[in-house]
């Protein structure tokens, strides 16, 4: 049993979330049931979704409970196993939560899934080859649908779904445009990850403005968009839409540490009979083996090279959070707590 | 060659559209073609879309012209013809625009259409068995796809898309909810047109007080829904779908007249998992004859009851239509001119 740390969510946020909201408490892994595994933690995942979760109000998920490990995604290693389909030293991905540790009833499909670190190395397993991939998958083939020549638009396009979504979307002959916060972000987009160009919102900051810069960047106007951010950029978006176009509403983060930020003008919806639909990826667990065997591909042939931003430490973990939240991050955020 | 009455668009619209936007203006029928046919108008259409297509700004349709006739859904009579499929005395429907006479190539699929007023009154050709009643069919089947048993919402729903929902929806086992502006449009959408409950947004003026009312009519919440309206009414409902609801976004009145009516709470699109879709029933001419079909069904066996103002005269239309615009019409609005 050995003795364990965690990061609890001590009180809940009233406007921003801060550090505040957040301590660190001791305690001891239990000892394992039968079909149960035990798992070190070797990084956490961080992901703009805890930020509702933090609340109590109106989510698509029950709130994280107040002083009890905050829940989150995990790669890891087995240590020790009461289930014959685990032994110690198999890399898993789970569900573990902020903490060192955490035993997972490997009985529960889904709960726990071992995975091969020989082309893609384990953290990739909680971003470009894990949920936040699929999730740029699901939006793109699922909502999007788009065909060989469309323009499609996302937002936060350095980051882990972004990123993805921009590989996906060249491997199916589509022009992509990324919208990021600084040159460097920027740079990685069109350089590394391949889009046709990327536009900077922090030289942008208004509608009207980003608006000129997605007219330079697309043309022949927007066909799809994957909207991960909300706010002025995605107005600016849907007023640049084609005609049936359709939007993947994944995040609305620019909006979640305060008030709801309005559209616009959702005239344009009707205007230009535009399909949008929000969707949680958790939901559709059908398309999770076809995405990751093609994510998997994409990374292990380099098509996709996905960035990360690792703070060190279980300690480290509110503050990365909060810097998630502010977009300080660059590409994947993590957590490496081994 | 009769003396043709027309009304025309004399100049744009800053801001409200007003009586003053239109002037009427004489002229000759031209001799026909062949393959032409000339109808005498019996009813002119007045649609919420017209106001869109006075402005030049962008709009799924190109702006009506200026010093032209407006153009307008119309029925009437066959006076004249030069192509062997119609004779004079034929009961039509068609484009003609806002003019006691016009002359259809109906050579040109989609130009006229014959139609039978055994059981259904010609008018109604313009109505609930016409473009509004299968904007309803299209918004509700297609987009929607209600199950038996969900409760489904329609703003203006006294009017001639509204009715014509209620009616197809009671048809397929669900719970009805409209919203109508006045005590008698209420009593007219539960007492006549059979919906279960109808919320008089005249006595809620804001997003807190009408969200009140839905919740009384809505006890399980709302899964599908039909918007017309936008506005406060539009975000009260988006924060009591369902997950998964489906939104049908034909029409956004509330905004024509000035500017755009932000949508106060996207997120709303995100926590619900919504689908939100904006169409125009013209681009899907191949549901037509199938929703016609249930609609004159509906309307011959008494089961839809749609209401018309009926304003007199070509000359009244252009007052009519402002009417229209700020919901002083009572269920489909028409111009008779004969």
């Amino acid at each position: 049993m050995p003795a364990n740390l965690q990061i609890v969510l001590d009180n809940r946020p009233t406007g921003e979330a801060s550090e505040a909201n957040f301590r660190i408490a001791q305690t001891e892994t239990p000892p394992l049931k039968d079909g149960h595994v035990l798992v070190r933690h070797h990084y956490l995942s961080l992901d703009p979704y805890m930020r509702g979760r933090m609340s109590e109000s109106k989510s698509y998920a029950v709130p994280q409970p107040l002083g009890q490990v905050m829940q989150g995604g995990t790669v890891g290693e087995v240590v020790e196993s009461r289930h014959p389909g685990y032994t110690p030293g198999d890399k898993v991905v789970g569900f573990g939560g902020w903490q060192h540790f955490s035993v997972a009833d490997a009985s529960q499909p889904g709960s726990l899934r071992k995975v091969d670190t020989t082309h893609v190395p384990l953290s990739h397993y909680l971003g470009a080859v894990g949920m936040p991939g699929v999730t740029a998958w699901y939006g793109l083939v699922k909502i999007i649908e788009p065909k060989a020549g469309n323009t499609l638009v996302v937002t936060a396009a350095s980051g882990a779904v972004g990123s993805a979504f921009g590989a996906l979307a060249k491997a199916r002959g589509c022009r992509v445009v990324g919208v990021a916060g600084g040159e460097d972000k920027c740079r990685y987009v069109t350089e590394e990850l391949g889009f046709d160009a990327c536009i900077d919102y922090r030289t942008h900051p208004d509608a009207s403005s980003i608006g000129k810069a997605l007219d330079a960047a697309c043309p022949d106007g927007i066909d799809g968009h994957f909207e991960n951010v909300g706010g002025y950029i995605f107005d600016a978006v849907l007023d640049r839409m084609n005609a049936f176009g359709r939007i993947a509403l994944c995040g609305l983060i620019s909006g979640y540490d305060g008030q709801p930020i309005p559209l616009a003008n959702p005239r344009a919806l009707l205007v230009s009979r535009l399909r949008i639909e929000g969707f949680i990826v958790s939901e559709h667990m059908e398309v999770w083996p076809e995405a990751l065997r093609e994510l998997g591909g994409l990374v292990g042939s380099g098509k996709l090279r996905p960035r990360e931003s690792v703070a060190q430490g279980l300690e480290a973990a509110p503050a990365a959070f909060i810097g998630l939240l502010k977009g300080r991050n660059f590409g994947k955020q993590l957590v490496k707590v081994i």
